[in-house]
């Protein structure tokens, strides 16, 4: 790319005398040592920019060994339509397949609040330090190589992985191809991985204690997919606290963390118990769906049915009434999911660290 | 990297055998040359993976000059508080300064569906050809230096370009480095970079025809920044298509493409004109927000007051009743925006293209 004046340019020394600073200290800054003052980073930097320095980021990397990328992973275990199908198929629209494959499944993930969050607060520790990630999704065998083929290439330093299936295979690959990996949220098979996670039963608790504080005497529970830890946990917390207070009998229905599902949820929650006055939904979306369902059957909410949602996204704010929820800090967890790796990338042989957050009640105007 | 086996580890020629192909194609495939069919591709991916080669992507950099990483900037122009300010800060404060302000710009970005679905659409087109963005957030001066420097160091090949800014001056500094550059939606001012962009008075156009042909007699517009082409152009099309009705007079509230702006904008447009029966919002967001503001008035949607938004976003199926809007194909234009970076780069010099969609109207319930 524009190597025009590449061989006669600006060098380190040049910088270093617009900065005012040495040559050792542009070259750590240049090389993304970490350990150097922001003030001098950001000094150093703006020099290389006035002075117009154009340090080769392939030449360094084959010196250090560091790309000073970091790869943000979204995987989603395998597709419903696994790839063998495909094989009678022409070449160009295998190619369209593939794509239509990864559209849906980015659809999917984009969807939900809770990514932009992860992205966010990933972004944010990233960028001050100078390092940006690299986004991939995986879903599907040939994904999840191509995944790991390109780490083991040195297309980035180690991975944040976010895997929205719990029998998915991608973080035991990456661990076992010895590429430094932080996960978001525990994985469902002990593995030498560190990761952020949440203390999901303290916040199904605090949304059963509230439920319970507001007088509510019979009620439910929309829960998320119990295959993985944060859908059981969260409702794990929840009816232990139910039972602690006497209440033996919970009923709930399932969902996937989906607007839709939830609207289906809270039908089937009717249907079983009309008299419900207090729903405890597993994310805020579900507990979006809840409300419109309950609105079609003409309940009020708080009035006639407290409504408790879970995560503290941008749909507990655009619902009305607003959402009474559990908090989740994506953005902060995020952020120390990148922290952690940085941390594992300087300290290889150090255990996994796991870094456990606590939810908060918001309450709003539902419940 | 994982760099154990390095020096003695599997060939090329290893790989060429597993995958039943010469020596020179799997030399193509593993330094991204794309003029390779996918299910070879796939092929000699699958037998990298199997016999557990490891091409080096530093030293291919150095060689082929390409990174295989494309970068994906959200630029934001300048932050409401520029960066000098912070002038007496501590090291650390000023670094923690940075990240909030980068996750207060993050969680803006992200909250809208948008940047989810252009996410989606470039990871679509990129993925079957091995190629991963680099993701960027740029806002302010710092920031925008820094993600000049980073390109033109070779961190990616060129740059997918997302402004929300009309002022922003990053398109204009990455086309002055001679980066190859390509934005979404169509630059303020004439710039030598390709774009993608809607045809959005025509979109405008269809939502003032849906109304009239409802027989709504006194529209209203809540519209999105005048100050950009999307939201200036929307407008156009729907006053000039009033016009041609014969309708005079449109009463107009501006907002800001988020859900409270359109609140917002509804309180204005019900205070000067209580006998609306039809309005169009400019995107779905805002129209959400409208649909709020119109239930707590009592208004009924669609049977006192329709309604059309516009983007068909997730916003539009979550509200009820679910939105009568204006779609704009956003995950294939991202997914187009990045095919016009890949034909920038094999074709640096050819002029600059535009592709332009066409808007449709999607009918649901609200109008």
């Amino acid at each position: 790319m524009s190597g025009a004046g590449r061989a006669a340019g600006p060098t380190l020394e040049d910088v270093a005398r617009a900065a005012g600073v040495s040559r050792a200290t542009v070259s750590r800054v240049v090389n993304g040592t970490r350990n150097v003052a922001p003030e001098i980073q950001r000094a150093v930097l703006q020099a290389v920019s006035a002075v117009g320095y154009v340090p080769n980021l392939a030449a360094r990397q084959l010196i250090t060994r560091r790309s000073g990328v970091v790869a943000l992973v979204m995987s989603g275990g395998d597709a419903d339509d696994p790839s063998g199908t495909s094989g009678q198929a022409e070449p160009r629209s295998q190619d369209a397949q593939e794509a239509r494959a990864l559209a849906e499944f980015g659809a999917q993930v984009f969807a939900d609040p809770f990514f932009g969050r992860v992205l966010t607060g990933v972004l944010a520790h990233l960028g001050p330090r100078g390092l940006h990630p690299l986004l991939m999704l995986a879903r599907g065998d040939a994904s999840r190589t191509q995944v790991v083929s390109r780490l083991r290439q040195g297309a980035a330093d180690g991975a944040l992985v976010v895997s929205i299936d719990p029998a998915d295979p991608l973080p035991r690959r990456l661990v076992q191809a010895g590429l430094p990996t932080v996960l978001f949220a525990r994985p469902e098979q002990p593995l030498r991985a560190a990761y952020v996670d949440l203390a999901h039963q303290d916040g199904g608790r605090l949304a059963a204690e509230r439920l319970l504080q507001r007088g509510c005497r019979q009620v439910g529970a929309i829960a998320g997919p119990l295959a993985l830890h944060a859908g059981r946990a969260r409702l794990d917390g929840f009816c232990d606290t139910m039972a602690r207070h006497g209440h033996a009998y919970v009923p709930v229905a399932v969902g996937n963390f989906t607007q839709d599902s939830g609207e289906q949820a809270m039908r089937e929650l009717l249907a079983q118990q009309p008299d419900l006055d207090g729903v405890f939904a597993g994310n805020d979306l579900m507990a979006a769906g809840a409300l419109h369902v309950l609105r079609e059957h003409g309940r009020r909410v708080p009035e006639d049915v407290a409504l408790v949602g879970f995560d503290d996204s941008g749909a507990a704010l655009s619902c009305r009434p607003r959402l009474t929820t559990v908090r989740q800090p994506v953005e902060e967890m995020a952020a120390q999911m990148a922290a952690l790796l940085l941390e594992t990338l300087d300290a290889p042989t150090a255990p996994p660290r796991a870094v456990l957050f606590d939810p908060e009640l918001v309450v709003r105007a539902s419940g």
